[in-house]
C-alpha cells in the first residue's frame, strides 16, 4: 500500500476522533501550536534556509523566493494567526432549524465536520499552518500536500504541529505531511474517494486546473479573478475614480484587483477621461476600445485577448459599452464569478446588478478588494472558491463543514 | 462540435435568462407543463409503449420494465408532482445576513441557483419530468441524460416540456435531453467543468461509480444505503419490536431501509428474541453473529460479507456489540453515511449518537425510514446525498442552490 493511501486511512480515523469534540481540546492544541512554532523558530529557519538555498540554486524568480522565506518575521505573524482562530467560534455542533412535524418528530439539522480535506498548494510555508489550523478548529483532519521547493521547512512544520497535537491529546494523524513533488503522489490523493471528502487547490492556475481535472473527490477552487467595474450613466465621478483607482491599484496583484473598467456610452465623455487620467498617473497601462480611444487617445488599442484577461499587474483593458445591458452581457462572457461591481446612483440599476451578476461577490458602490474573508467577518479564510457548491465566494470556518439532519422521536415508524 | 456541448452551451445562456426570473414566470411555466403533459397523454403513452416493446424484445427484467411503463395513471401522477413544484416557496432570490461592517459596508449573502446541472439516469422516465421542474423551479438549466431503454418516452416528454417553455416565453434551451445509450457522450458531459456546475447521477450503484469517476464537474451522490438500528441496552423493548419492523419490512428495496441491526450485549437476551421472532414472522431471513445466535437459534450464521452489505431484500445482518462503543465502531466502519438511527432511552446515549454518528441523517427512537425529502418538509426531493458537500442527506429545492456574496457601499474603498 501506497504511502499516501496510508496517511489518508491515518486522516480517515483521526477524523473520526475529532468530529466529536469541543471547542476547548480544539482551542488547546492550537494554543499549544501557536507556542511551539515560537519556540521552533530556529529550527524552522534553518529548515527553510535549505529550501531558499535549493531554490536559488534552482534558479527560481525573486518572488517565488520571496513568498518561501519564513524567518522569525514570518514564524510570529504565522503563530498569531493561529491565536487568531483561537478567538473565533467553534462552527461545529450547533442545531439549526429543528422543527416539529405533523408525527411529532422533531427534524433539523446539527453542523458537522467535512471530514478529511486535502490542500494542495504552493510556495509559502505558511500555509501549512493556516490550513492545517482552519481544519482542527472545524473538525476536520487535512492532507497537507506542498509545493517541493517548501519540502523541508514545511516537513519541519508539520513535526511542530504533531508535538501540540500529541502534548494535547488530539490524535497526531489528524494532520499529514504528504510528501511533495510527485505529480503521480498528487493524482493518487486526489482519486481516493473513500478517504478525502473536499480537495482545495491554493496557487497558480496551472495547479487548480491539474487539480481540477485529475480529481475524482470534489475539488472548490478558483482559477483566477478577471473582477470588472461597470460606470453607470450619471454615477459620482469622484467615486468612479477613488473605485477603479483602489481596485486597480491598491494591489494589483491578487485575484480581486481590477482587471477590464466597464463604462456606459453615455457616461464615457464625462466620467471616462477623468478616471483615465488618474490611473495613467497611477502608472497604469490602459487598453482601451475604439469608443475608449475616442476620449482617451493615451489608451493603447485592446485586442481581442485583453477581454478576459488576468493581467496580475499595471494593465487595465477599458471598454464602452452600450449601458448597463451591454455590461451585463460583457461580464457573462468575460467575467470568471469572481466579483463584479458597478459604480451607480440608479437603483434599478443597482438591484438588475446584484440579481443578474453570476459572481461570488457582486458589489454597488464598493472596491472589488472588499472580496476577502477577513473583510466580510469571516475572521480567517482558507481561500475563495468560484465553484457553486456550499461555498462560493471567500471561504471561512463554516465551509469546512456541512450540515447533517437529525431526528428525535419516539418510537414513530414511516406508514 | 458535438452535439452536448452544443447542448451545454445553450443550456448555460438559458440558465442565465432563469437565474433573476421570478417566481411567477417559473411557475407559470410549471403549470404549463403539467397541463401538456395531461393533454399528451396518448403521445406519451405510445412513445412508451415503444420502449416498452423493445425492453421486453432485449429481455429487461419485469421489474425493469416496471419502472420503465408511462400509461395515463402514472403521466397523471407526474402532472401532479409538478403542480406540487408549483405550491412550493422560490428558493432562489432572499437575503440573509445583511450586516453592517465598521466602514459602512453592508454585507450579506444573496441565494442563486447553481446554473446548469446536469442529472444522469436510468429507467423512470418521470424523473426526466420530476427534475426537470425542481431545476426550472430553481431557477438552473438541465442537461438530462436518460437511460437508452426509456429514449423515446424522453424525448416525447422533452418536446412537452419544451412546448411548455415556448409557450411561456421562457427559454427554451433549459431543459435539454442528452442523446442516451452512448457512454462516451456522457463522459463528455462530465468533462465540461465551464458548462456544467453539478452532476447528480441517480439509480444503481454501477451507474452512480461510473459517474463519479469519469465526472470532472462536481458530483453529489449517494452509492447506497447500508442503514444500521442500534437496540441500546434499558431500551424500550416494543419501541425496538415497532422499529426494527418498519425500518426492514415496510419497502425493503429504498436506501432508507434497514440492513443491520446492532444489539448492546445487555440487551441481547432480554429484547433480540422478541425482536427477532417479529422479523421472522415477517419473512425476514436473519443473518446474526455468534452471539446472535446464542439467543436467537433460528438465525443463520453471518459472515463477514453480511456485514456492511445492502440487501435490499429480506434479508437482515444483526449483531450483538459491547456497549453503545461498539456500536459506534461498527456503524464507522460498515456504515454508508446514509441513515442510522439508535432506539434508546439512555440521554448521553441519545446525545452521543447525534454528536458522534456521520450520516446523512442521525436518529433517535425512530424509523430509518423517515429519511426523505417529503418527511424532512422539504416539499419535494430529487435525491439524497452522501456526499458532504452543500447538500447532505434528501436534497429538496435549497440544495439546487447556493448562495453569493452581495456588498452595498457608498463608496468604499480598501486601505
Amino acid at each position: 500500500m501506497s504511502t499516501v493511501i496510508e496517511q489518508a486511512q491515518e486522516a480517515r480515523e483521526a477524523a473520526r476522533r475529532l468530529a466529536p469534540l469541543g471547542r476547548r481540546e480544539k482551542d488547546a492544541a492550537l494554543v499549544a501550536i501557536a507556542r511551539r512554532l515560537r519556540e521552533a523558530t530556529p529550527e524552522i529557519g534553518a529548515a527553510n534556509a535549505d529550501d531558499v538555498e535549493r531554490a536559488r540554486t534552482h534558479g527560481l524568480s525573486a518572488a517565488m523566493i520571496d513568498r518561501l522565506e519564513m524567518g522569525p518575521r514570518v514564524v510570529e505573524a504565522t503563530a498569531r494567526a493561529v491565536e487568531h482562530i483561537v478567538t473565533l467560534p467553534d462552527p461545529v455542533g450547533g442545531r439549526q432549524q429543528m422543527q416539529r412535524m405533523a408525527n411529532g418528530l422533531l427534524v433539523g439539522r446539527q453542523r458537522v465536520p467535512l471530514g478529511v480535506i486535502a490542500i494542495v498548494y504552493e510556495s509559502r510555508p505558511n500555509v501549512t499552518v493556516d490550513a492545517a489550523s482552519l481544519c482542527l478548529k472545524a473538525g476536520n483532519a487535512v492532507l497537507l500536500r506542498g509545493g517541493k521547493e517548501a519540502a523541508a521547512t514545511n516537513a519541519r512544520l508539520g513535526e511542530v504541529i504533531r508535538a501540540a497535537l500529541r502534548e494535547t491529546d488530539l490524535p497526531e494523524g489528524a494532520v499529514q505531511i504528504v510528501p511533495a513533488g510527485d505529480r503521480e503522489g498528487t493524482r493518487e490523493l486526489l482519486g481516493l474517494t473513500d478517504l478525502v471528502d473536499l480537495a482545495i487547490p491554493r496557487g497558480g492556475e496551472g495547479l487548480i486546473r491539474f487539480v481540477a481535472e485529475n480529481a475524482r473527490v470534489p475539488v472548490i477552487k478558483h482559477y483566477k479573478g478577471v473582477c470588472h467595474l461597470f460606470l453607470d450613466a450619471g454615477c459620482d465621478p469622484e467615486m468612479a475614480v477613488r473605485l477603479a483607482l483602489n481596485a486597480k491599484v491598491q494591489r494589483p496583484g491578487v485575484c480581486n484587483a481590477l482587471e477590464c473598467l466597464l463604462v456606459d456610452e453615455a457616461a464615457a465623455a464625462a466620467v471616462l477621461p477623468r478616471v483615465a487620467r488618474a490611473l495613467l498617473d497611477a502608472g497604469v497601462e490602459l487598453r482601451g476600445c475604439e469608443r475608449t480611444r475616442a476620449v482617451v487617445p493615451a489608451a493603447r488599442a485592446a485586442t481581442d485577448e485583453d477581454w478576459g484577461a488576468e493581467f496580475l499587474s499595471l494593465v487595465l483593458a477599458v471598454r464602452v459599452v452600450d449601458g448597463i445591458d451591454g455590461a451585463l452581457h460583457h461580464v457573462a462572457r468575460y467575467g470568471s464569478n469572481h466579483t463584479e461591481a458597478i459604480c451607480t446612483n440608479d437603483h434599478a440599476h443597482a438591484e438588475r446588478w446584484l440579481r443578474e451578476v453570476d459572481a461570488s461577490a457582486v458589489m454597488v458602490n464598493a472596491s472589488t478588494r472588499f472580496n476577502d474573508g477577513g473583510e466580510f467577518g469571516l475572521g480567517a479564510e482558507i481561500g475563495i472558491s468560484t465553484s457553486k457548491l456550499h461555498a462560493y465566494g471567500p471561504m471561512g470556518l463554516e465551509s469546512l463543514t456541512t450540515e447533517k439532519w437529525i431526528v428525535l422521536g419516539d418510537g414513530q415508524v414511516r406508514e
